[in-house]
């Protein structure tokens, strides 16, 4: 049964057909569409085309359909071209030509788009649930190892001492933006296209805010022809997800990083490893690699999907059915690499020793600035000045701490032998307790809002 | 004078430094930049680094600096490497050694983040009212044309007769969504990263609650590490910059068509024309061709940046100053863009007697088939009975209306005289009235709920 | 059985087995995995690893492996994470622990590296087999046509008068740079990584040269670390297909117009087209709109390698994983793309007399021009004479061949009663016979060239 | 003065002016135009539209202007909205009317087609140079340190010893690749537009195969729509310039890597450094770190003019105008990126004991299991043996060489007292030495192949 044929004198070329169809893909709208269907019918009764007896049973066969799908008995027939077509169909079988009523005054084109926002709505949830899920991980973390200092970089230079849980909570902070965006993004796109027909509306006196509501959708869609062509809703869950995966994409190059032999700030749990083919004793960290990897799928996904929005005339083109594959990927894409990660966090070995061994004194330049500064010395002068004491302490095969005072003493009057003091990465750390620094109490405070946050997001 | 150097042996090279330098695109951050060193001033002053007479002093000069910029005399000096570089040196010359104290605690890594911020907060105001402005000439033309007809497409084929208001008032709510994005953005990146320092936060008891209320954000960002190295307010800009452009390319494509030889429904004005240089008759719709191909543009920098940040390892590193070419492009881009199509709109000849011309009485199919509907008979089959008329009045070289009423019989018994009281443009519009729908009067009450949102957008 | 894990304590999580795994997808290569193993398990034999009979029996078992594939009787096992693994594991039940020596001083590095060039460059032959008949179709329909003017357009304003034949092959020639694109493409991936090992080369004295030669490819790669970590031959690929893809977009565009109701220069055979669930007489040229669609997609896949790439070390990562997805997706998309175009050109409808009519007057603007330049008026001068002289006949409701002649006169006194023969669509097409213009003549040496082409493409 | 205006009524918008003016950018092609003008001049002569006379007065004033140019004389005239503009506005205030006749039978369209390939085909001369110049300092770096050894990684864990040499030289092949498509690019570019006219091609008797000669290009296009419309040569470029940067990120993150405190394998130049302004002991690999950043840049532009060709009818549209800014930019990006490098690798200071004392002895893990292999052991056993072997040194807090005979006895019989000869860095480095390994002589060799490449590259 094809949805559509009166006007055609002959059938499609077999490879269009294979070209055009998206039962291989759009399948997964069933329960959404079965959904959006029910709703209809009942509006459809309502407005007085389905007698009560006739929505009893369109409603009893959309149940069974969806049974059906549900025990995986459903069989796509050859000329199912999609999703909407297979189950018509279907309906048709099971009550008849009764089924034939049920796309009165509605369209694929409302039909689809009314799908697919069920649809995504549903699915990110799971993602929302998935980020919160690896965010309770990451402040574990930073509770668990809340007295381990390590070098804090910029440039992939050591830059200052930082705590270890300082750092893992950066992450939590990129997520907990992701999930707003996500709350935000929800709001737009719980909208009902449905009523909004082929594209001018429906000469149905259908009540659309009360199929909206129905729906769990907050509001109909405001024209017609904007709600059977816009997909705004897509490519911007499309853009949520690619900058997700660009702030896992960082956390994942940080630990591959410090899981390296050169850092060895971290061990990855075997579990989340793989092996070599050919070198014995390699423990790689795929999993990270993956996750840093697919970033540039779900990129991809984004910048293809505006590609195909440019310059569309409205109303719907077939154009808009490449929305999907790119979603349904991306939504695959999130829904491994969000628990693989949680579990690599969840089940990180964290190496104290190597961090603190790490920790190269010239990180303290900044203390000794801080220092003069607390002298007198403006600070543009006084960075000159501990950056020169950088440089001898190189030139001398030592450190800041091995200076003697005379050395410094060339460079500025101002030092004193105390100087030693502030030379202490404990102390540097602890200073920084101003809100959202490194200091331990800071760290704490942070890890309580994060905590607050969890409960009650946005 | 540079910031740094104590710890250098040698200069930097030649190319470097002009590889290096931002100066050149980056004096845009002027004000933003003396706005955020003013506040730090004084934010220093609470903290006991400065006296009441040093800041008094300090923002002084600080004012003097902003005024050589707003005067356009400010000079650029060769070592000059970036914006805030400029401003300190030339503090310097203003007040002396006490600019040396304007660093106190603070970094670069901050200061760019919070100018960056100030910046683009204060940019996309223009953007908000610039969108204004065109759903306003949108509305107007909707409101101004409430009585033509026009055949309404999909799939670039003649779908169903709509009003042309109704086909403008699509893009009213896609640029309303575009404005509910930055609504949502605006809060998300109205946070303080000052008081972050390089990486660690600040040693100094300064209150970054207040220090961000000073500088009319939100709050401060949570953690500092995050705070200097994150760069979603500017990527998340850049989607919804693309996303703005992408709609208007589907409006920019729209006209195009419309005001070609074989559509004739508009005429641009000439002012938004231009000529052929080799054929004299040319009038070239230039405005709406670049408003559509710019959206390669906008989506080029969103991608950028996303691979820009892809696998960047915490916390600033200098791969991020590709952040504002690209910023500052998009907002160039816009800033004549939605002023132009404004224009466009607001002068666009419309030409109803081509649009009524132009419909084809088998846009009418789905009113027969409706019309059987009327009768009893399911959608499903009433579809393909239509479809059939229509092929059979295409066969016989006439249209629906001039089928006889014999013809009919033979698809379908219920077919009476009647049937060509449905094909009637006006009719088929007229009955799309529920909410959304191409009726005049649902139309007209969008438009209403446009003037409203338009005055409380959101 | 794994291909690693002597030195692991635990098994892999159950998720991140699923995340690493690679079967579902590279499958695909298994033809050019079993390829790449007898002609390494050959190199073996000849570097004194296998013995002839090992080597006799090592070759029956990878052609029984192959049989299994081939029959679709090959069934992967759980722990079979990728094709190579699957079909050691499989070569290790047909013929026992011989098979553990096949892996002798090869990684999965340089075995997925060489799998992946045999593969597309197998798959890229169908690709370029399929243009070559997508350009057959376009010179066919251009030979059949010889006759038919259509207006010619540039900001899809009629510019001048085209020979339809003219247009059509502007897109053979598109087609023929990418045909000599994936030639000089293959001439670059035709490289053997082969003995690369995981990345530093092989200890085993193999003749890498020769290996790559029974392969079927030019050279081995020049350093093995680059070998196993280059993906540019699929990188470079993806961009081959895409610029195709762009440019089927815009053939798919011209036709979409061509075959509105406005333009109906053409009418797509039913076969390539499809209706509408709502809209009984549609129908919808969806063939090429989502050929056009489709371009997002390429576009994408080849940002999204382009982004995994950047900024990864030397040598291997697992993100080189992400290569594949986005290739076969790639080909499958450019395997129906381009056979459902060619059926589309080959049955193509085209409407001459609607073409006739639609020629503006205007078009012939430039020949008034011109025809001023021969009576020695200055091109630039005669344009601005020639725009009046439309604008004139615009603003009396006429045609440039409806204005008299005093008329022109009054804008310039060289025009005379003969400029009328100039004003004659035929006459301005057949002017046009330097090489490469659109007079008949020209047209058909184009197609004569066409076809040598063909007969010898590069 | 115009190129257009007689068609029109007003002027243009003053925004839209400013929308549509190229002047601010395609100035560059200066050169291009008039060297494109001068042989069009030539050409018209020949045609007979200029007496010789004519003919000499108009290169005259053509060579005037370029003067003008070169010594920064031209002046920008208001009206001037593109280079053709305001260089045909020049000549005819040199030569006067005669100036008029330059445009006779060329449009804009085929002038600007030819400007920008004559421009693109110099500026990708230099990049080549600039590439040749980098592989040469690579070569030499090679050269001078063939005798380090360091760790070579895959998934950035220690992998196997290589020699420095063997690392630094997979860079050279990277862009030896690049350097080929240019090549083959350059083929393709190399075609002539000029006679294609506005879209039809030229009424005059033009010979377009002597003016594409004279202009230096292989053959005028085939087909002048296909000529005025192409932009594919742009495109690919931008390719080309996209895959450099690619290559040239991983360069520059294999060395932000290796000057990190924790591999320091590699000192970067101060040159090429900068500092911190708030931390007084950075040095920062900024070089770098922008090379890599950029790399966001060039796929954007990529994309982005993608995307602007997606869907473009034919022939010439305005959004063509977006080629320009992309071009010019990647241009600028890689005439800095790419002498940059060449620096930071001539004075690149190597710390062969640093990278000697990082290399982890279980990177021989893979000689062991060859060394089980030589006493008739099948590999993939021999493999989780030696697997099993580096397991039980790190957990007796040893390595592979500290391992008793006995403890390895345990694991399979065939270990020998002898196996710890085959731990040696030094020995396996020099047993790959087969074609493109990492043994001396065989890197030796690629330098020598490296330096032919150099001499007679493609």
């Amino acid at each position: 049964m094809k949805l559509w044929g009166g006007r055609f004198d002959k059938p499609s070329d077999a490879l269009m057909q294979r070209y055009n169809a998206s039962i291989g893909f759009d399948w997964r709208l069933y329960a959404a569409d079965i959904q959006g269907s029910a709703a209809y019918a009942r509006a459809l009764a309502r407005a007085g085309v389905l007698t009560a007896d006739e929505l009893a049973q369109m409603l009893d066969g959309l149940a069974q359909v969806r049974r059906e799908f549900e025990q995986e008995k459903f069989e796509v027939a050859p000329a199912d071209e999609d999703i909407h077509t297979a189950v018509e169909r279907r309906l048709h079988e099971c009550i008849g030509p009764l089924a034939g009523k049920l796309h009165t005054g509605r369209s694929r084109n409302d039909q689809v788009a009314t799908d697919l926002r069920l649809f995504i709505l549903d699915a990110a949830g799971q993602v929302e649930q998935d980020l919160a899920t690896l965010q309770s991980a990451l402040v574990d973390q930073a509770a668990a190892h809340l007295d381990l200092l390590m070098p804090g970089y910029t440039h992939l230079q050591q830059a200052q001492p930082v705590l270890w849980s300082h750092w893992i909570m950066s992450y939590f902070w990129m997520l907990a933006r992701d999930v707003q965006r996500l709350i935000d993004w929800r709001r737009r796109a719980a909208r009902s296209p449905l009523g909004a027909g082929a594209l001018a509306g429906t000469p149905l006196p259908i009540d659309r805010a009360a199929l909206a509501t129905e729906l769990g959708l907050a509001d109909p869609c405001e024209n017609s022809i904007d709600a059977v062509s816009d997909r705004d809703f897509v490519v911007e869950f499309l853009f949520c997800a690619a900058l997700i995966q660009v702030h896992l994409s960082r956390l994942a190059e940080d630990l591959i990083l410090f899981s390296s032999q050169e850092f060895g700030y971290v061990t990855l749990d075997q579990a989340y490893a793989t092996g070599s083919s050919l070198m014995p004793q390699k423990i790689n960290p795929d999993a990270l690699e993956l996750a840093r990897g697919k970033t540039g799928r779900l990129v991809g996904h984004l910048t293809g999907l505006l590609t195909t929005l440019k310059g569309l005339p409205l109303a719907y083109n077939k154009d808009l059915q490449e929305d999907k594959e790119p979603l349904f990927d991306t939504l695959n894409t999130l829904a491994l690499t969000l628990p693989v990660l949680t579990g690599v966090i969840r089940t990180l070995q964290v190496n104290g020793a190597r961090m603190a061994a790490a920790l190269d004194t010239a990180t303290l330049a900044t203390e000794l600035a801080d220092y003069l500064v607390g002298r007198g010395v403006p600070f543009r002068s006084s960075h000159a000045i501990a950056g020169q004491a950088v440089r001898l302490a190189a030139e001398q095969g030592g450190s800041l701490r091995t200076l003697p005072l005379s050395a410094l003493k060339t460079l500025h009057p101002a030092f004193e032998e105390d100087f030693r003091a502030v030379l202490d990465f404990k102390r540097a750390v602890e200073a920084r307790r101003a809100q959202g620094g490194t200091a331990t109490a800071a760290v704490q405070a942070q890890i309580d809002q994060a905590r607050a946050w969890l409960a009650d997001p946005g």
